[in-house]
């Protein structure tokens, strides 16, 4: 198979588009595909100070990658989940990646702030652990983008990744999270940054060969808590149905913005927000989700370890061990030595509100 | 694994519904829930006459089964649609099923009225063969019921037949076919009979059941157009989410509607109906599809095979052919002794407007 822009071997199929490329008319292409995403959808502008959620992983890192060399403002904000080692070498890979470039990481260290990770997050308030982490980072991703001047945080969503959320909403009939699912969101109360997803119209096995093409070194493991998601499942399903009919992801995705999103949104406005009662943050409820998530989760460690009298009084901003340099290693508590071992994880930072 | 009702040995499990059934009690099962549907969704009455549509394939013979069984007015309307034996077989088990029950069985033979079968249909109008198939069968199933005076027709679709489909639109980005897309369909015009599909809450492996355990003689050979066909695709997708996560078909197809079909109907309420000009069934242009195809082919056919002075200047009613009786072998003519062989298969009944 040839380059379509050189003729030389191609390296990289793009079989959606009918097309194929060499290593270096592949990167062009694919920067050129983020760039006119950001465009097109008015994602944000080169003044504007752009948030990167970075995992450690690869389409994290190739976004902010490609971020950066189109020549946007763009600093990447890592979450420290407490997942064991796999949290470890995740932002080991993030702090190697800013170090590389001397660009901006912000860290937010999950157990150090609010006593667990994500895992007890999820065991002291009955979730599974996922639906934890993602309340926790849309939370925190806002906050964060809030608190530091951001006019945008941009997410590393994929076309798979997308489809399969999209396909698990329409089997659920979650309209609300269908209106919802778009590459941009809007700002629509004052305490709610714009959300992006440059990476809308990329394939996942094209972030990867980005990736490799680039030596971008990324946490090869995935999550220890996807295996088994319905995520991959649906992804499964999807790449199935791509194999035999080049495509499908994308018009999956696509026509589901064009023209079945659309009509959701005329029928279902969506929720009115107001600012939580804790936090300020937005929300639906008098008290949003994620404070009544860490107050429990408070409440809990405190029933465990503290003794008469030895309860923090005043609550903490929850960021107050937001780093303000690129490294993120000052101002967090020690690690937890081992997973699900709540007993000693207090510190007096998490006690907060 | 034991009968959910009378804990001897099961023979079919539902695995969506966390249960499993012996023979007796999964037919007594079978048949409650189409009877369920039929009642909860008002699709007929006793008193109603309904038009089966039976391929001579399970499902259809299946749902003419229970039907009867449960005491409904049910005929069947088969149509021949000149696909060599395996049309030929298909209509010997439809007729085998009538006479061994005393129904009546309706016949239209596509050849006999319209000198070619649905793959000469297709072929001299540029379309593929299940799209002229398609096709024909909504136009000569709601033609005969409204000539022969019943209420309302039913298709014997499925949970498998109705996910896949939806899926299929989805990926389309479809919202007109979406919007359509019901257990029951309402006549908005005076030619438009009612549609029903009673099976839509059974899954396809269920009515295999069914007919095993009945003795239900059908014809086993798939359609030869429908290899490869996208819709296999689909249910293969589909297939894969229900085996690790089981319901799968089934919340999709029914949180679709009750969900989201009702919000995209408030924004698309669909296109206005008139008559058509020629055979006076309802259509949005001037001349339905199936008028504009089969005058296509009459014009093909005249073009190939008429000396001057030979085109029959006059009309012929389109079911001209249509048997009064249940055998539907009366009034036809000679089948193709070759599929794709055109020139000797005019005929004058065909030679319609």
């Amino acid at each position: 198979m040839r380059c379509a822009k050189c003729k030389g071997t191609a390296q990289v199929e793009v079989r959606r588009h009918h097309t194929a490329f060499c290593g270096p008319h592949f990167l062009e292409w694919f920067e050129a595909q983020v760039d006119r995403a950001v465009r097109r959808e008015r994602m944000f502008t080169p003044q504007d100070r752009v948030l990167v959620a970075v995992s450690g992983g690869k389409d994290s890192l190739v976004l902010w990658d490609v971020l950066l060399r189109l020549g946007y403002r763009a600093s990447g904000l890592h979450l420290n989940l407490g997942i064991g080692a796999y949290s470890q070498e995740s932002q080991e890979k993030c702090e190697a990646f800013a170090r590389d470039r001397g660009a901006e990481l912000l860290v937010v260290d999950i157990p150090a702030e609010y006593g667990v990770g994500v895992e007890g997050l999820a065991q002291l308030t009955g979730r599974v652990a996922c639906s934890a982490c993602g309340l926790s980072k849309r939370y925190l991703f806002n906050r964060v983008a809030l608190d530091r001047g951001f006019s945008v945080v941009a997410t590393a969503h994929n076309l798979d990744d997308e489809a399969a959320v999209l396909l698990g909403n329409l089997i659920a009939g979650n309209v609300d999270a269908l209106v919802r699912q778009a590459p941009v969101l809007e700002s629509t109360h004052p305490g709610l940054v714009k959300k992006v997803k440059p990476l809308y119209r990329i394939a996942e096995r094209e972030t990867a060969a980005y990736a490799v093409l680039r030596g971008i070194d990324y946490v090869l493991d995935e999550c220890p808590n996807s295996v088994g998601a319905r995520s991959l499942l649906l992804k499964e399903a999807l790449n199935l149905l791509e194999r035999d009919a080049p495509g499908t992801k994308q018009n999956l995705y696509w026509n589901f913005l064009e023209k079945i999103r659309p009509l959701l949104r005329e029928t279902s406005p969506g929720p009115a927000l107001r600012s939580c009662a804790h936090c300020g943050q937005p929300t639906t409820g008098e008290v949003c989700a994620f404070c009544r998530m860490t107050e429990r989760v408070t409440h809990s460690l405190r029933v465990r370890t503290a003794a008469p009298g030895d309860l923090a009084p005043e609550p903490v901003g929850a960021l107050g061990a937001l780093p303000g340099g690129p490294s993120g290693e000052e101002g967090r508590a020690p690690r937890p030595s081992r997973r699900n071992s709540w007993g000693s994880l207090v510190n007096p930072s998490s006690d907060r509100r």
